[in-house]
């Protein structure tokens, strides 16, 4: 790894004589020149920054694929590694019973706040493969884009972070806060060894608020503070019916099939108006103040465009909500995944012993993943006909949350967006989950800031993904200005201004 | 290949020159002791009829997989130089746009029947593989069966007649009947050139009756014939979201989930009753005859013993009629595969672009499959909700078929089945379809005789196919007293007795 150029290390030796010489490392705000200075050194290294990326994103690190697991721990160690290059002080790769975990920190500025900064460097996987239009793990950049698996979710948001942390340690030889980080390789796959982690390691992760960088932004051009998430139960469904796979020809019409008796069960969580029929579902769920769905009115969206831009000609979901509550603040079910019989090409006259769906469910607060599991599974064994057997595995959870959006870490994020991207940003909820987010709530009670620079059709989970160039380098502006923002907003955990 | 010990050929000349005494060929039945010559060959050659059977079976010739070609190709090799060797007189590949098409004869009767012997080398694929006890294509005995693909559908039936006509021409030089034989290579598939073949060799073709054996008895110990056959239109049906495959979280809500709506239609094609929902699906059924209905209700069957045996604790299907209506006389639609999103290991959160079935429809006299397969797609088209795409493709189809009970081949195949098993057969019919039976009666103009020595739970397309080693030889012994019956009951494709 290489960082910068000579000039600017001598420009950081600088930098440091003038901290000496003040007794104290003050905001860079108060020295306007020290912070053109971390903000030049960004603009001169961007084709550097971009290199590195690359290198980060081709390390193949998906982490539902047990195959995979070197390329997961090479991973975790390219990461220290770079950690270490860039300038912080305690960089340590935790194993854990599943993936390892990165922790670093620096530490440097007493009676200034702790950042706690999350992210993760696992990916999805990329199958369907023959849908890229480049190689999945080869970073390529096409108009104003960049593309590869990880580039927006998460591997690209993390290294935004590392470019801005990388820019104020080799100018100014320190940061405006104190920064601990931890970067997981579950995430994808449910963050199980993480909570452990966490709980195992309260002290160490004491802090004031958590730093995320895992959302997109509203649209293009629209930077954005997320102040909620969805929670999430997901879900395996077995239908079995006769014992073995059996000539469709000698025995269709005696047996229920196991694909339409699966079928029947999916088609049925639904009603006509788009709702999910499971019982006591929509039980727990906050109900959208009358400010909130006034709000989100008033959000630059056109469901003409998105169905445009979606490709389908009607949109689809539950009856009385917008299409932006029925994102953000309204649970919903999906398949992410159904198989059984033959699925190869030609025609093969099977009546198949089995067929599976994948069936996740989106949570808002105040729902329970666990208890949305089990209304599942009871759900499953009312509705499953006689004539088959049915079962329903739940594969993982995590819990809905909302940050305030007047809490200090939000008005600093606020802050940061408008130098860093030049207009105001909105504030703006997320459908999908960071189970995470509720843990650190729950186990270090801290609340976490959502500070996304991904893209709403950033194909997070899809073929083609990317993260916009743009985006990826106003985000290491925004971080910069976010770190030097928060001790104005808060100190140590308490609220400065505002 | 070796054929026989010295000695029956020494016999076979023996038996030749009575014949040229006689001067001319008559049917055995009027020299017991050559039939009981035929019949102890059979027995003495049990064992390596088996290990030629397993050399067939060894060849995997599954039709549908483009990368099977050559061993499909090599399996019609192999059947052409067996068929040389037992003695057929013309022997001929006959290359297709597809696979294959054998070809044989032995006309050295003259004024007597000629029956037109068909049946399939190809067999189905093997997937899922890990299912089979023992390699797919090793023919394996355990217990009285003996296991492999092809074993039952159809390579194990049609060497079922390969052993009989060897006894004939080994020990008495000669057929009772003359015989031509077509072994196709695309049964499985549809069997889509054989038609072309038998269309542009009509005059080649020429004959009296068909005999096929490539159906399962009524039972084990129950030998049957078979006198009816159910038609099929073959379907994809693919659904069409977004697209491109979506974040589960941050899409989920807003638009038609593929699986989902594809789940809905296939929900709906069944009501409540389990009938077709289809609009006209029923219309051109011919109704069960009283008579046959109490005939099929005389038939050895118990719900209880059949759902048991499939390990389903209810059976499922078309309300007011009896399992044995519904299988055999009744039009059903089955799923025969399906999929779409993640079907891996571990948890993706995708909200996928696409899913898809295959869905075949068993058709009944009058039903015709290309009707079918046009009422189907016109009722996708009426079903298929706006907010996605469904494409109905029409894979392939075959006609219903039914031979009348009274016929002289199916006279003679119950008098060749008492004799072969020791016992009286039962008439059934099948739920299973062989498309070119309908073919057969259309371009040639001849009925088909259905001698089957399977089994219903031979797993016929699943793991773990077999055939009955009773069967197997019953069933050679069946053959001998067919050809030797026949020309009893037909002369020239006229009646002679009953």
């Amino acid at each position: 790894m290489k960082f910068g150029p000579r000039g600017s290390r001598h420009a950081l030796q600088l930098q440091a004589v003038v901290a000496i010489l003040d007794g104290n490392f003050l905001s860079p705000l108060t020295y306007p020149n020290a912070m053109d200075q971390v903000l030049n050194y960004v603009e001169a290294n961007r084709s550097r920054y971009l290199d590195e990326l690359k290198e980060l994103i081709a390390i193949p690190s998906v982490s539902t694929d047990p195959q995979k697991k070197g390329d997961v721990a090479r991973c975790a160690d390219w990461i220290a590694a770079h950690l270490r290059g860039i300038g912080m002080q305690t960089v340590q790769v935790f194993a854990t019973a599943g993936h390892p975990i990165v922790y670093a920190d620096w530490m440097g500025a007493p009676g200034k706040p702790t950042v706690l900064f999350y992210g993760h460097y696992d990916v999805q996987p990329v199958d369907p493969v023959n849908l890229w239009t480049s190689p999945p793990f080869d970073a390529t950049i096409r108009g104003e884009n960049l593309y590869a698996r990880g580039t927006a979710d998460d591997k690209g948001q993390v290294f935004v972070h590392f470019k801005s942390i990388e820019a104020y340690l080799k100018n100014l030889g320190r940061l405006p806060i104190n920064l601990k980080m931890i970067i997981e390789g579950e995430e994808e796959i449910g963050s199980e060894h993480l909570e452990i982690f966490v709980r195992e390691h309260k002290e160490l992760l004491k802090a004031d608020l958590v730093l995320i960088s895992d959302t997109p932004m509203f649209a293009r051009g629209v930077p954005s503070v997320c102040y909620g998430l969805r929670g999430i139960s997901y879900m395996q469904l077995d239908v079995t019916g006769p014992n073995r796979d059996l000539h469709s020809g000698s025995f269709g019409g005696s047996v229920h099939n196991p694909i339409q008796a699966l079928a029947e069960m999916i088609a049925g969580m639904h009603d006509k108006n788009g709702r999910v029929t499971i019982p006591g579902f929509y039980d727990d769920v906050r109900p959208l103040s009358k400010k909130e769905r006034r709000a989100l009115s008033k959000l630059p969206w056109s469901d003409k465009k998105y169905a445009r831009e979606l490709g389908v000609r009607a949109l689809y979901g539950e009856k009385g909500f917008t299409t932006l509550e029925r994102l953000w603040a309204r649970p919903t079910l999906e398949s992410n995944g159904i198989w059984g019989g033959f699925t190869g090409e030609g025609a093969k006259t099977v009546l198949p012993s089995k067929a599976s769906a994948k069936i996740s469910m989106r949570l808002v607060p105040d729902q329970s993943a666990g208890k949305i599991a089990k209304l599942f599974q009871k759900y499953i064994k009312k509705i499953a006909p006689k004539s088959v057997q049915a079962d329903a595995i739940y594969i993982h959870g995590g819990e809905p949350a909302v940050t305030p959006i007047d809490s200090p870490g939000v008005k600093a994020a606020v802050a940061a967006l408008e130098k860093g991207f030049g207009k105001k940003p909105v504030y703006q909820r997320e459908g999908g989950s960071i189970p995470i987010v509720v843990q650190f709530k729950q186990i270090l009670g801290l609340d976490t800031v959502l500070l996304g620079f991904g893209l709403p059709d950033e194909n997070a989970h899809a073929p083609d993904e990317f993260i916009s160039l743009e985006n990826f380098f106003k985000g290491i502006r925004t971080s910069v200005h976010f770190f030097d923002e928060l001790p104005l907003y808060m100190k140590n955990g308490h609220r400065r201004r505002g």
